[in-house]
């Protein structure tokens, strides 16, 4: 329960109507319920000011707030991040704080260096060499392999492996199932056909505020190392091979596949099913549409999409074009 | 071992042949073997009734038994359906009851209900407030997080991370591996182009009779809830964006990624590989081909493929027309 | 440190230059370091001879040493297998030993029998009837089944589970979170629309020498097993239906789906992302270009690619005509 007024310092908001009652939680707009809080992220929202249960509403400040309103509306310059600032306040109250207990049942190597505020759930493997910064949080079944160093306030939750030698940065969350540093597929081939897999000696190097999403693989690198730059965010099963190179602040769509030891640069957007082929690379700013498959680098700020990935404006005009091949049959051969 | 009259019984079939002589298990058509049953789900595997090794053969009723047979035949009004009774019956007369067994490794809340004739693995963790109705099967390295509730008869197997709040029906099955209710891919990106996960409070609320595939992951809502229906099934790998709602006896195939906020109806049967994109509507009984990518909503009864999908019969003559485009081009530059 | 003689001496080399240092590791020839060793694996690498900081580089026979060499040249018939010998020497002269060990929080069951210098790490599951021959090695948190086999020298990595029955060859390498054995996806639908999953009694046998990705699933047949033959390498995430049969030294590309009972022959290499249908039979040495969606089956010898895949060469002249579309409507209708 958080006063509406309270709320509205928080979000650095300009309150209109009633402002004397408690909020209960966060609710969505469709979905609104008496004494929650919701918000206008999209103006096609906006029908929904007056017939929402919601009892406020976070709008941008240039929106007209309709006459006979009986909401509380709250007006912000970006109602998305005020909404974000009100869903982080209301976590931290409603959120039992579990820091500074060492499971009885983890196993934690003598030479792993553990500090301060930090929690290690059930049955986590501390292995030797490991460092461990303040406010790690290491939920429950995750295996860390020698020498992984971990720095302050990283969030690993359940089920993750993080092999050796891995690097995680500060407030970098890696969700449950990931898989960190394991072995890549480089492979050589023999005369007779056979392949031998060959051992991997690079690391894995993970920046600052990173998000790794469920059940992703990243492998490490051959010799050089595998890298995700700062503030860069994963969905889920992402899968990136050996000694590619991710620059900060990317996004990276669920189920992508980036092919080994290729450059991703900063800012770019690779959306959901992407399949990047290994040794290119893909330059600042650039966004690929989802489901391509890119077989080429690509320049900065470029918009590519399909399959092959090629400029996007083209890839639309040539699909429209291929709906337009039975016209195109009939005038050549009927 | 089964008799050939108790199997008769249970499918209630009408025998033919040999009737006195126990069955020792189920084979396939092509790898028959003696004392063995299989069954004829095809028209197409009728020619090898004479030449197959299993003894006994389950087969549709209008099917003529050829002349000079020496297999027992069991005729049924639907094949498919009484050879899964029979393997139904013949697993449990092998599997050895494991009931009513909490493992001395597993690591249970205090504040944790748990029902009658659990069985709970090794290294189990389940955490504050967790519900357990009865017969429940958890395997071990599972972990269960703060609230779950899981219903009567729903089985958990190994490595299984559910996380808090989630909710599972009855006779749910819930595959390795799988990452059911971790935090959604909700970004806000702010001015200077980082980007601010946002926290997500909503849950997962999974139905009764549910199959989950292994490594599968379904993130929880950003504020309302991720559903999947009643008898939904679903592959491995399949990724569910958060705040997805999926109705009643859809089939999702292996490899399939569903974008946030989607709403799929009921009976829907979507195949493998296939992406569909955030906030659309799927309608009862739609059927998605396989590695198809939807990108607009889809009105019910219809059947969709290809990339971007489109009606799979304008789909099936343009491929056609693609293939002819050297033709085309030819006529018109040469 | 292995002294450069020796290593010359493990690869079988001919050297040339500077002989009496030691090599600290291998590095890449473009972020080459003093003191340790590359190799030239392609043409286009070798303008970084003279520029390199490495100090030693493994080169094929036939290059000339530029004038002024100032590194140490070792030539060879085949610098890739040479490197990877070296890399297998070095990993071996840093690697603790750590066989003969079975963590105290691993849970063993009595009737499982474990051979000689066997290693099992914290927190593993072994369950009843299960057999692990000389040398394996099973680290954290994995999950044996009961009746799996594990022959000599394989190694299970963490977070595994391997279920009942399971069958995995010798020298085969297993990456963390992949599930084996788990049940395959068989339904049966009645007349009611409701699905149901049908049990599944086979098994997955696992040849020698094979390599399974992180998080890659492989299903148990239904009646039959699901094969994988020897030899055959996996990159992560790939899924593997019920009853499929893969030969011998296959390569297999990061997050392939290969649909129920389709057979693959020996050789045959399928690139990331591929999806086949079920119950098709791609015979040897075939190669399927990434992305692909496999509807037929395929001849041996063949290279196929494309959505549908099709004979490669034939798939590469559509696209480009594809691309063509504009010019061939404009002729037609401007």
């Amino acid at each position: 329960m958080i006063h509406i007024k309270k709320i509205n310092e928080i979000i650095n908001g300009e309150l209109f109507g009633s402002d004397d009652y408690y909020i209960e939680g966060p609710c969505s707009i469709i979905n609104g319920k008496e004494n929650f809080l919701t918000y206008i992220k999209h103006t096609k929202y906006i029908k929904y000011i007056n017939t929402t249960s919601a009892s406020a509403i976070i709008v941008d400040k240039s929106i007209d707030i309709p006459e006979n309103n009986k909401k509380t509306i709250l007006k912000v310059d970006n109602p998305s991040i005020a909404f974000l600032c009100f869903l982080k306040y209301f976590e931290n109250t409603i959120n039992t704080d579990k820091t500074n207990i060492i499971s009885d049942t983890s196993q934690i190597s003598k030479t792993a260096r553990i500090g301060l505020d930090v929690f290690i759930g059930q049955n986590v493997v501390v292995s030797d060499n490991v460092q461990i910064s303040d406010n790690v949080r290491i939920e429950s079944n995750s295996v860390i392999d020698e020498n992984v160093v971990i720095a302050d306030n990283a969030i690993i939750k359940s089920n993750v492996v993080i092999h050796k030698n891995s690097i995680i940065g500060k407030y970098t969350k890696i969700k449950s199932g990931a898989i960190i540093g394991s072995i890549g597929f480089g492979l050589v081939t023999d005369n007779h056909k056979k392949h031998h897999h060959i051992p991997h000696l690079g690391k894995v190097v993970i920046g600052d505020d990173v998000l790794i999403g469920s059940n992703c693989t990243i492998d490490r690198g051959t010799i050089d190392d595998t890298k995700i730059g700062n503030g860069t965010k994963f969905d889920n099963q992402v899968h990136i091979g050996h000694n590619v190179n991710i620059g900060e602040n990317c996004i990276i769509g669920a189920q992508v596949g980036i092919g080994g030891s290729t450059k991703i640069m900063n800012n770019v957007i690779i959306a959901g099913q992407v399949g990047v082929i290994d040794n290119l690379i893909i330059e600042d700013n650039v966004i690929v549409g989802p489901t391509s498959y890119v077989v080429k680098s690509i320049k900065k700020d470029s918009y590519v999409s399909g399959n092959p990935a090629r400029n996007h404006k083209d890839h639309v005009r040539q699909d429209i074009l291929i709906s337009k091949l039975p016209e195109i049959y009939k005038k050549l051969f009927k």
